[in-house]
């Protein structure tokens, strides 16, 4: 198909179709005479993935790149895939020194994770996000452990090991690595938001029957 | 205390601390000499958590804006709270005309939000980031119903009522407050850390018991 049917069928501008392929995210068409070149339908497929990366995901085009290079790369094994992705989605090594509170923090992650026998490589940047969620309840004055995310830890496994699941190892290689990828960022999205809406609900149903009016209510403000 | 015990104390620079001060989401100190100010635990405190939703949550100044003036607009319910906080977090309403395969996953997410019994605000912005997350799976070829969500939808429900659960609805209202917005975003990073460490746990033991070799891994690559 010529560029307008692509940038049609994809939602996506030619002008930003231009922009990928001069970026290198998006592989060259056919060349069919000096200035036209013929998609097929895996750059359509491809350039769906990569608006659902950046529109869902929230993802850069550094991001989208990182991923799609370790998506391309054959000689990488499949179950790395999600580890790379994850990789690709940050955050980012933190340049600065770790202050010791944040050290300790990661020590504490580092052990609850091992004692929930996870595998998972210690360079995954999740860790260091964890663990930046930890020391911040601690800054805030709260005096927790990392078990304080086991509720957390115990429906993620849950619903990794269903996502996972519905993964077929013996498909062709591009499709299981396509559904990984998606499925790590259109879900997450999703519980993310559902989670949201969730305590919305929650918290409608629990603080609004409130037992007594607060104190500074009392005062009883003009109508 | 001085700015700059404010500012070890906190961990934030003193040119950080004044930009806020600038910007309003800092409340001035009070004042002791013609440049200098005192300040006090409160503003310590309010400090911490700027740096936790920027750090953690990612938040931008202008979403931490909105956040903060819900917190400290007494006349608004708290019950009305998280929605509102949820609001500032986003994501920002879409200017764009909405396609009309959105509308059709708008509307399914709006039915499958009512069928669950959930009480949640029509312009909660997490029901068009769910919107969203259908119509990728769609147009990414999966025909997929909102009830896929279904499984994150229940766990979400299970987390957010133990969430809200921990709220005092007869502590102070500042405190109150400070730990309903605290929760959602810092346990939200630590949701998303932990399901996608579980998600690469999962796939090192699915993934990594190949049945056998993919066609082009048999070839067979130089060491």
């Amino acid at each position: 198909m010529r560029i307008s049917e692509l940038s049609k069928e994809a939602g996506v501008s030619i002008p930003t179709i231009k922009f990928y392929l001069r970026e290198g995210v998006l592989a060259p068409g056919r060349p069919t005479a000096p200035n036209q070149a013929d998609y097929s339908e895996e750059h359509l497929r491809r350039l769906r993935l990569i608006r659902s990366l950046t529109e869902v995901g929230g993802l850069t085009l550094r991001q989208v790149r990182s991923v799609l290079e370790a998506m391309d790369d054959e000689r990488r094994p499949l179950h790395e895939l999600l580890g790379v992705a994850h990789h690709a989605l940050g955050p980012p090594p933190d340049d600065g020194p770790t202050p010791p509170e944040m050290a300790r923090a990661r020590a504490d992650v580092d052990r609850f994770l091992s004692d929930l026998g996870w595998r998972v490589s210690a360079e995954a940047p999740a860790r260091m996000a964890l663990a930046q969620a930890l020391g911040t309840l601690r800054r805030m004055g709260r005096d927790v452990e990392a078990s304080v995310f086991e509720p957390h830890a115990r429906v993620a496994d849950r619903l990794a090991a269903q996502e996972v699941g519905t993964l077929d190892p013996s498909a062709p290689r591009a499709e299981t690595v396509e559904a990984a990828v998606l499925g790590t960022v259109v879900f997450e999205a999703a519980l993310v938001a559902l989670r949201r809406l969730a305590q919305e609900h929650h918290s409608a149903i629990r603080l609004s029957r409130r037992p007594q009016p607060a104190p500074e209510a009392a005062g009883g403000s003009p109508s």
